[in-house]
C-alpha cells in the first residue's frame, strides 16, 4: 500500500462547478487525501466549503497566500495542490506553491493572458516541483490508444487532422455564474471559446497526432449581442510534416453539448473518435472496413490498457478520464520523492503544453484581428 | 460535512475483480472509508490484500467470522460491510453480519440457492440492519429517468418489455479464474448466464418497468461442450397486467460485451436504452419523432438529476452508476443511524429484490427442464 | 440489348400500396415493360388505373379471369404477371396463370391459409412457369453478404438467431385501407403481425442462415381492443444442428417503423444487419474488433456485388432491393425462354419458401392456442 | 396517364459510370423513355452501347453534333437530353441542344472553366428550352424537409453552416478511368475535389439554408505525389446576413465513402443530415432533447412528402433522390408543352446553380493561390 498524497485545492467553494470535478478525480483511485484548501476569496465562504468537505478548520483557509505559506512550513503540509479558480487566478497561486516546492495540478487554460503564461512557464521550468495542467481528455483511454496507433504508424504519415469542440450552451445570454466569469475578458482572457474549449481540441490534436503546429489563420465570432469574448471560432491550421486541418470551437451550437471530435487521416488510414461516446475508438485502415476498437475490448494495446479500470462494455467516463491525470501526477510525484525519474508512461500535460495553449490563443485572436491572416505558430 | 462511514469488505483479494469495482464506488462520493477485510479465505492473501489497501494489518481478518465478531466488539468497528465473495459464499458472511447489526452491501444473485435466498430474506426481514443487492444498472441516472417517466404515465399503459443481456467472454471454454467459478454449479449456482446476467437483465426490467412478473417459459442452452450451466436463455415473459415480452442472456454472442439493453413499449409511447450508451435515453412517443434524451441535459428531470454528477455530454459509466448505489446506501444508513426513515429517493434494490432474482433463476432452470413449460413467478 | 418481358398485374389499382412498389422495382432495371392488368376487382376501378399506367384499355380486364384468357390467347400476350392482391386473392390468380404458363411473382405472403397454400404448391411444381414470391428484403446486397459469409463459415457454426421485424403503425386502431384487409382474418388468413411481418422475419433467418427450423413456441397476442388477428409476436425456436433463437415480430411497439432486424452469432463470430440501414453488415469475428462491412465498399464481395448497382457511401434502399427479386425474376424466365436452367446466382425465394412461411404462420397460431407449446415444422 | 417524355444522352457508354445512373432515375417514375444517344466519341462505342441499351441503330449517333441536328429534325425526336459526358465536355453539347430548343438535364459541375459556364449562362437563359443541373443529393426528402424547416424559421436565424463531402477513394494514386479525367485539369476543371465533390457541399449549403455566400478563404492541398489537382479544401466561409461556416471537401480521407455532411445552426436551433444516412434528419430545437424525423415519418411535412415514395422505414437511397432531379425535370417539361408555368414545388438546381458553383470553384482556386485571401463571391 501506498500512502496517499496530502492534497490542497485552491478554489472550488460552494456553487463552484470544476473542483468538484477535481475532488471526484483525485478520489477515485484512492492516490490523494484532501487536508487543506483556499476554497474561496471570501474567507468565510472558504471555511463553509471547508466544514463541507470535512476539512480541519484549521486549513480552511482565507487566501491561497496564508495557504502557502502555512502548508509550507507544516510537517504534514500539502504535497500537492489543485488549482480550480478562473482563468486570471492561475498565475498568483500556482507560483506561490511552485516557490515552495509544492506540486501544483491546474486547471487549463493555463493563464488568462499570453504574458502571465511565459512568466508561469519560467516559474516552473525553474521549479523543482511539478506541474500538471488538467487537459483532461488526454486521460481517455481511446485517446491514449489512438496517440499509441499513431506512433506505431498505423495510419501512416499524417495528412489531415480534423478537430472540434461544439456546445450549445452560450447560445443564448445566460445570467449563470458560470458564464459570467467565462465571457468576461478580464478573467477568462482574450479567448472565450478559443480559450475555454478551443485549447482543449488543439491540445488533443497535437496529444494525439504528435505534430506540432506550424501557422493558423483564424475567424472569431461573437453571435450572441453584447458579448464581449468569441462564442466561436473557424481556424484553418497548418501542421509540420504538411499535414493540414481545421478546428472549430463554438458555444451556440444548438443541440451540442460537449461534441469534443477528433478526426485524423494519414496516407494509410484514419481514426475518428467522439468524447461522447469515449469508449469507441473507429479505425479506418484504407482499403479495409472500419472497425471499431472499443476500451477493454479486442484490439485495444498497452497504452490504453494501462489507463483502463474495467473491462469492456462497461462504459468509463469523463470522471475516469480526469481521475487518470490525478493518478498520473500520484506516480510522478511518488517517483520525485523517491528520486527516480517520472514513468515514461505517464503523459499528462505540463507545462509547456499550457503554454502552447495560451500561444494558440493568442494566435487565434490576433490573426482573426488581421481578417484572418496566417499566423505563425513557430 | 457528514463523516464518512467505517465499511467492511469481504471477499475482494488480490486478483478479484469485483471488489475492486465495489472500492471504486464506495469511494467516489467520499462516503465511505474502507477500515476492515476479510478478503480472501486464505488467511495470507486477505493479510497482503489488506497491506495493499492500506488496512491496519490488525483488521486484515483470516475469515469473515472473525471480522464479524471482532469488528462487532470494536467502538470503531465496522458500519457497513460490502460482500463480494463468489455467489454460494454470500448467505455466510451476510448471516453473519446482519445478525450483528451490521449493514450489508452484498453483490448480485444473491446466493447460489433459492434455499438460501429465502432463508437469508428472513434474516435480512428479522434484522435492524440495512441489505443493499448491488443490481448496479439501476443506479444509471437514464435509468432512473425511464423509471420515473413511466411512473408519469409517459407511455401510458406498458404491453411491451424486451431485455437483454448479452456477452460473447465465453464463447469459447477459457481457463480464466472469473469464468471458473461463475460455470461452476456449486459456486455460482443452478443458473449460469442466467444468474450471472439474466438476473440484472430481469431486475432492471422489474425496476424501470414498475410491473411485477407472472409467468415465464424458458429454454436453457449450454453451447460450449463440457460447460456445467447454461450460457444462453430465451425466455418469454408475462406480466401483471397483461404486459408480455422476453428476455435474452447470453455470454455466447460474438461482438457484444456488456450489451444490457431494455425497451419498453406502451399504448402512448416507448423508452429504449443501451447500457453501453447510457447517458442517452430513447424516447418514442406514438405519433411524434423519436427523441433523445441526455443525462444532464434538455429533457432529463429530477429523478434522473438526484443522482447526476456532471453535465451532459460529459458521459458518467458503470462506475458512477454503481457509486449510486453507494451513495444511496449511505444515504439510508445515515437516516437509520440518527433514527429517521430511508428517504423516498433511494431506490437501491435490497433483499427482496434478491429474493425475486432468486426465484426468477429458480423458475427458469424449472421451466427449461420442463421443456419451457410455464412457470408461475407468483 | 435485351428485349424487356411483357408483364401484367393483377391488383394494384388506384389506393394500394404494394402494387405501385412492385411496378417501380419491375422498372429500376429496364427488364419489364407493363402492358396489361386486373387493376382492381370492381371493373371500373381496373380500367381507370390502367388508364393512369398508360395501359391499351383493351389489356385493363374487369378480372383475373379475363385476363388471364385473353392474355394468354395473345401472340403478345404477358410473359410474367405480378399479384398484388391482399393474401385471401392470391391463390386464385396464381393459379390461373401458372396453369396458363405464365410465370408468376407473387406479393408475400403466400396464401391466406395453410391449406391454400398447400394446394398451391402442387400447382406451381406442376407448372412448367416459375412462381416467385417476393420476400423482397433477400435482395438487399448485405443480406447476400451475410448469406455468403455464413455459407463460407466465417462465423463457424451457428447457435443463435435472433430475428425481429419491429413496428408501430397499428398502435392504434386506425381506420385506413391497409390496416382493415390486414387485420381482417378472412383476407389476411389466421395470422396477423405475424403473417404480415413474422413471415418475412422468418424467411430471412432461414435465408440467412441456411438452417432449416425444427419447432417453435409462440406466444401471440392482440393488444389493441377488438382487434381480430395478433398485432404482436413473440416466438422461442429451435433450429437444426442444435442453433436456437426468437423471433418477435410486432406492430404496436411505438417508435419502430420497419425494424427489421437479424443478428446470427455462430462459434467463430457474428453478423449484425438492420433493415432500416440496409448498406451495413456488423462482422464481429470473436476476439477482434467488429467491423462495418458497407454495400459496395470494402469488405463487400462477390454475392453483394452481383445486385449492386452503385458505388459504396451512395445508399442503396428498399426499392433497389426488390428490383433485384425482378432483375433475378427476368434472369430465370430468359434462361427457361432459352431453355437453359435458372442461373445459380438467382437467389430469389419461391414456392417452397412461400409454403414454409406458411407452415410458420399455422404452426404458430396452432402454438399460441396450446398456451405456447412446441410445434414441429418438420 | 401521361406520355414519357423522349430522352436522348449524350455519353454514357460502355464503362460509365454516371450515365448508368441517369437511366436508372430516368426510369423510376416512368416519365422518360430513352430513344437515342451519342454515348461516346467514338462511333463504334456509341453504335454498341445503344444496342445494349435496345436504341434504335439509326438513333445511336456518332457524335452529339449528328445526334443534335437529326433529332431536331423528327418528328418523334427527343424532347430532352442527358448529358453525362466529363466536365470539359458539358459546354459543345448543351449548347447545341439548347439552341435546338431541347431541354437538357446536365451532370455538374456545370463547366470545367468559369469562363464556359458564362458563356453557357447566355445560351441558357436566352434559349426557351429548359437547364437542370443534376445536383441530386438536392433530391433527398430530408432535404427537402431541411430546406422547408429554415424557410419556416424553426431554427431561427442562421448563425453557423458546415458542410463536408469527404471521400477516400483517391487517396492513393489509382490507375482507374474515373480517376483518370477527374484529376486531368484539362478536363475535370481547375478544381479537382473542390470541382468534384466541394461543388455538391457549397450547392446543397445554399440550396437548404436558404443564404447566399458572401466570401471565402480557401486552402487547397494535393496530397498525393503527381496530382495535378486538388484532392483536399478547407474553406471558410461568410454567409450574406453574418451567418459563417466551414466547407471541407477531400478525396484522401480513409474510411469515407461519400460522406457529405450538412450541419446548420440557428438562434433557435439547428438540423444535421448526412447522406450515407439520408432518411434522418435531426432537429436540435436548443434546450429540447434532439429529435429524429424521419422520412415518411412522424414530424416529415409536405416538402419531403412531395418527393417521398414509400412509407418510412423503407429506405429510399441515392437513386430515389436522383430520380426526383428527373421527375422534377419532366413536371418542368410538360408544364412548359402546356404553357403553363413551371410547378413552384420543382425545385432542381439550374443554370443559376451551375454558375454559381463554377464561381466558388474559381473563387476557392485563387483564394488558395493567393495563400487562403478572402475572395469576394458577390
Amino acid at each position: 500500500m501506498i500512502r496517499p498524497i496530502r492534497l490542497g485545492m485552491v478554489g472550488g467553494g460552494r456553487d463552484a462547478f470544476i473542483g468538484g470535478v477535481h475532488r471526484i478525480a483525485a478520489r477515485i483511485d484512492g492516490d490523494f487525501t484532501l487536508v487543506a484548501g483556499a476554497f474561496s476569496s471570501t474567507p468565510e465562504k472558504s471555511r463553509a466549503s471547508g466544514a463541507d468537505l470535512g476539512i480541519d478548520p484549521d486549513r480552511a483557509y482565507a487566501s491561497f497566500d496564508d495557504m502557502a505559506a502555512a502548508e509550507a512550513g507544516r510537517s504534514d503540509g500539502v504535497e500537492a495542490v489543485a488549482i480550480v479558480t478562473p482563468n486570471h487566478m492561475h498565475f498568483p497561486p500556482v507560483r506561490a506553491f511552485l516557490e515552495r516546492g509544492i506540486h501544483v495540478i491546474c486547471d487549463k487554460p493555463l493563464t488568462s493572458t499570453l504574458a502571465d503564461a511565459e512568466r508561469l512557464a519560467l516559474v516552473a521550468r525553474a521549479s523543482g516541483a511539478l506541474f500538471v495542467l488538467t487537459h483532461n481528455y488526454t486521460g481517455y483511454p481511446m485517446i491514449r490508444q489512438a496517440r499509441a496507433m499513431i506512433g506505431g504508424g498505423e495510419i501512416g504519415a499524417i495528412r489531415l487532422v480534423q478537430a472540434e469542440y461544439v456546445q450549445d450552451w452560450l447560445t443564448e445570454d445566460t445570467g449563470g455564474k458560470q458564464a459570467e466569469w467565462r465571457t468576461d475578458p478580464a478573467r477568462a482572457g482574450a479567448g472565450g471559446a478559443i480559450g475555454d474549449i478551443g485549447t482543449h481540441a488543439y491540445n488533443l490534436a497535437c496529444f494525439v497526432s504528435g505534430l506540432r503546429a506550424q501557422a493558423l489563420a483564424a475567424d472569431l465570432q461573437s453571435f450572441v449581442p453584447g458579448r464581449r469574448v468569441d462564442d466561436n471560432a473557424h481556424i484553418l491550421m497548418r501542421w509540420a510534416g504538411g499535414a493540414r486541418g481545421t478546428i472549430w470551437a463554438s458555444q451556440v451550437a444548438p443541440g451540442n453539448e460537449n461534441g469534443l471530435r477528433l478526426r485524423i487521416y494519414g496516407d494509410k488510414g484514419g481514426l475518428e473518435w467522439a468524447q461522447e461516446d469515449p469508449n469507441y475508438l473507429w479505425f479506418t485502415p484504407f482499403g479495409e472496413p472500419r472497425r471499431r476498437i472499443t476500451r477493454g475490448g479486442a484490439g485495444a494495446g498497452d497504452a490504453a490498457g494501462a489507463v483502463t479500470r474495467i473491462p469492456g462494455g462497461h462504459p468509463e467516463g469523463y470522471l475516469e478520464a480526469f481521475a487518470t491525470l490525478y493518478r498520473e501526477a500520484a506516480s510522478a510525484i511518488r517517483a520525485r520523492a523517491a528520486g527516480r525519474p517520472v514513468p515514461e508512461n505517464v503523459l499528462s500535460p505540463g507545462i509547456e503544453d499550457g503554454l502552447a495553449g495560451m500561444r494558440f490563443v493568442d494566435a487565434c485572436v490576433r490573426s482573426s484581428a488581421a481578417d484572418a491572416a496566417w499566423v505563425s505558430l513557430v
